[in-house]
């Protein structure tokens, strides 16, 4: 059960209602009038729960979940115990995304501006955004429909946020245009200077960052992100990207549509990710590269090359990840000594000698 | 010496109290009541200050020291020159720690309520907690005795924070419950959405986070790192646990008491980290795994297994610590041509040639 | 053309003031009096613009470029299509940086206290200085003639700040003095306890972190990048020194005059950084360490052995540059299977089985 002091519920829904709102298919009962209360993990769920199976891992909680119904596939089916209602998914994670948020949906947005938040006279606050205590909207900013601000954010002048965003506590923002149902969390870094200089034993020169942050509808930034502003051409972030925490983005990139860039990953600058592409943990992106539609950079992977469309790479500097696992592999038995590479290589060696 | 303009120092301290903190035994000296006023490196002491060795990397610095006194183990007091009273200690950087706690108490909070700070009417503030300019605290949260709020934190709605705490400038805390004595540093995030979505090219659709950060008592967490709130579980971090700088917990992850996080490092979710474990700098764990109690994973490892109670591990990916240094080792044979594939391939380059 | 909502330009200027700037030689011209209104990169630039070409990825670029002047190398001044007029600079990035400086010089600042700034009565603030709304500056800090702090920052208690810096924000400050000309972005946090304490079973021991952190002129920081105070001698960042965003650097760490430190990389405590050196992105540099003057650290390198100076260094554990591209050349033909290890092992096994 979740926490009332953080989570408002809604319900009960049917279990049609359920199916309906998952894209699945009920089975495993004759009570589609059955209701339910809650969403909860297969190994905490009660009868009352809807439940849901995606990752295999999980399969033994299945067996012994004391949950009312699951979303799951359909070759999880026959795994689950008699008195379970079942919804069968394509999708099942999907499935239980959307039932999940038709338990959970978004608090709306309260309009209004709370007296200790400080707007330049010249920004433009739409009556239905909501500013919360400490934020600091500065000259010629506009902030547009049931937007949320966060408490001590600062959006610096001249940026513009679309409709239905989230903008989390503590975060700022400058020289940036921000699409709409974007969320930024917090302490979030928008906009500021590019790491761009001259290199010089003198003294190294800065070289002005003249272009913006460009950032589509339904892109999500995680905690402590940093973006920072075109060189001259802009910073784009594509409709949809999914960025997690402490990500660092760099001058002039370009982040396709749909692109995954999971914690601690950074991107260096003038490179382009592409739609719907994947850079998981801790990777690295050299800069002007091409990392193509659909590519997948391993957690840990720093990528020195161009990755072709849907190829997997992975390793430090990152090779296909085929490559990569067949040079683990060797490397393995080189360390078990089960390649004997000294002695049968002093044979080869000896046999090319003589 | 520390410059009052940011430490205030009590003391003196005589040699034996010295001694009794540090729980050692006293030598090379018999004047046990000799006060000294302050701590310092071995290299910047003079003969009022009570210094310490821990690193053996610094034992020249202790042949040339000026300090009045050092605090050291009993295998290094012969080297220590004459003229240096000594406190022999078992384990002489906890010693020296609680010496300079005794020099260096921590300020006491001074209570009160900063007027630009902004509280909610609902939330309930202990007399003797101290509120920072520009501090926001949301609607129904608690604030424990004698616990700080770092100017320009947002502490959000529903948070409840024990006695003691600290919490530094600008942090935002969010769906989370505070144990005592807990410091989170500048910038820290807590409790904001995990990473969780269903992947799909028509769009990712949010999975709706719902469960809490639990932190118990007596924990460190560094600056700007993020904690992510669980997705159903919750995410916990254990008593006493040490986490560093940038450091990333994603949701749903157990850190086990005691555990320390190196900066940069990064736990992704679900995982388990067992009690007195040690991640160190920028190191990876992957989700959905259990590295346990007492298990060492070093610096810039990727943990993508299950790391057994008190296994060292190294690499990336990480693998029994033995077995990587045997793998580099080989590898460097390699390199050097030692292995000969370099002579073979010199060869074949002279073939080439000829 | 930059946004005009976002940035200030200068000028027009003429060509030979332009190459002035530079300190670069007109050619391909007979007109040094040809006025220019902006830069541009070269393939977005019109004919009153004026680009350059450092990067020789980029001379396809120029080839096609609608520049109506180009700064470059002398060896590109022939690759350059006819009607450009050319600034031929030994340094063609240095010169554009220069140039683009004058067309948009930084943003003079505007002295003044927003009335939602909160200044301790004793701090001390030059009349010349501008603090931004939320900003909070405690009790005995100092901040110098034009410097400027951004909105919701905090400078703690005692801190000074010297003149012309430039402070972000949502940034923090304690426990450091920080010279002339220096920029700090936004989020930055400086001066907190760094991660100092006796590791036990029984409850880990917090050390008293006594030192500061000394920044010297000329410095720039990136957004969200965390510097902690020494533990007994102050941690120092040398002038001119280029740290870019998320970067980590520990107590006591010496960063050189002039170092250049990438996104996402980390110093452990007590390591030096010589002057000139270069951290690539999410390097890692292991404590008690000393890279040398001018010694370069490649991206994902993780550093456990002092660098000599001039030094290139890559791969984790890091190695010479040299000895690592042997390395991986090495591992990579194990992998194809060209260096037999693969059909001796078959031979090996083979005569195991038998």
């Amino acid at each position: 059960m979740t926490d009332p002091k953080f989570f408002q519920r809604q319900g009960p829904l049917t279990l049609a209602r359920i199916a309906e709102i998952a894209g699945g298919t009920i089975a495993a009962t004759d009570r589609p009038d059955q209701e339910f209360s809650d969403v909860a993990a297969l190994d905490t769920a009660g009868p009352d729960d809807v439940s849901f199976l995606d990752n295999r891992k999980y399969v033994d909680q299945l067996a012994e979940t004391q949950a009312g119904a699951c979303i799951l596939a359909q070759e999880m089916a026959e795994v689950a115990p008699e008195g379970v209602a079942l919804i069968v998914c394509d999708k099942p994670y999907m499935g239980y995304a959307r039932v999940a948020q038709a338990f959970y949906p978004r608090p709306r947005t309260i309009a209004g501006i709370h007296p200790a938040a400080v707007i330049h006279s010249s920004a433009e606050v739409d009556d239905s955004a909501s500013i919360a205590a400490g934020a600091v909207i500065e000259a010629g900013a506009k902030i547009g429909a049931r937007t949320s601000i966060g408490a001590n954010s600062v959006i610096g002048a001249g940026v513009e946020i679309g409709e239905d965003c989230e903008i989390g506590p503590c975060a700022s923002l400058s020289h940036c245009l921000v699409g709409s149902r974007v969320r930024l969390y917090a302490g979030v870094r928008i906009g500021q200077d590019g790491f761009g200089f001259a290199f010089d034993a003198a003294g190294h020169v800065r070289v002005p960052q003249l272009g913006r942050v460009i950032i589509d509808d339904d892109v999500e930034i995680g905690a402590n992100s940093t973006i920072d502003r075109g060189a001259g051409p802009d910073t784009m972030i594509g409709k949809g990207a999914m960025i997690d925490n402490l990500v660092q983005i760099a001058h002039n990139v370009q982040v396709g549509q749909g692109a995954v860039i999971i914690a601690q990953a950074g991107v260096a600058g003038s490179t382009s990710l592409g739609r719907w592409s994947v850079l998981a943990a801790q990777a690295g992106v050299a800069g002007h590269l091409v990392v193509g539609d659909g590519a997948r950079v391993g957690a840990q992977a720093g990528v020195m090359r161009d990755v072709p469309p849907g190829n997997d790479v992975l390793g430090s500097p990152a090779m296909q990840a085929r490559a990569f696992w067949r040079q683990m592999s060797h490397l393995a038995k080189l360390g078990r000594g089960q390649e004997r590479p000294k002695q049968t290589q002093e044979t080869n060696t000896e046999t090319e000698k003589t």
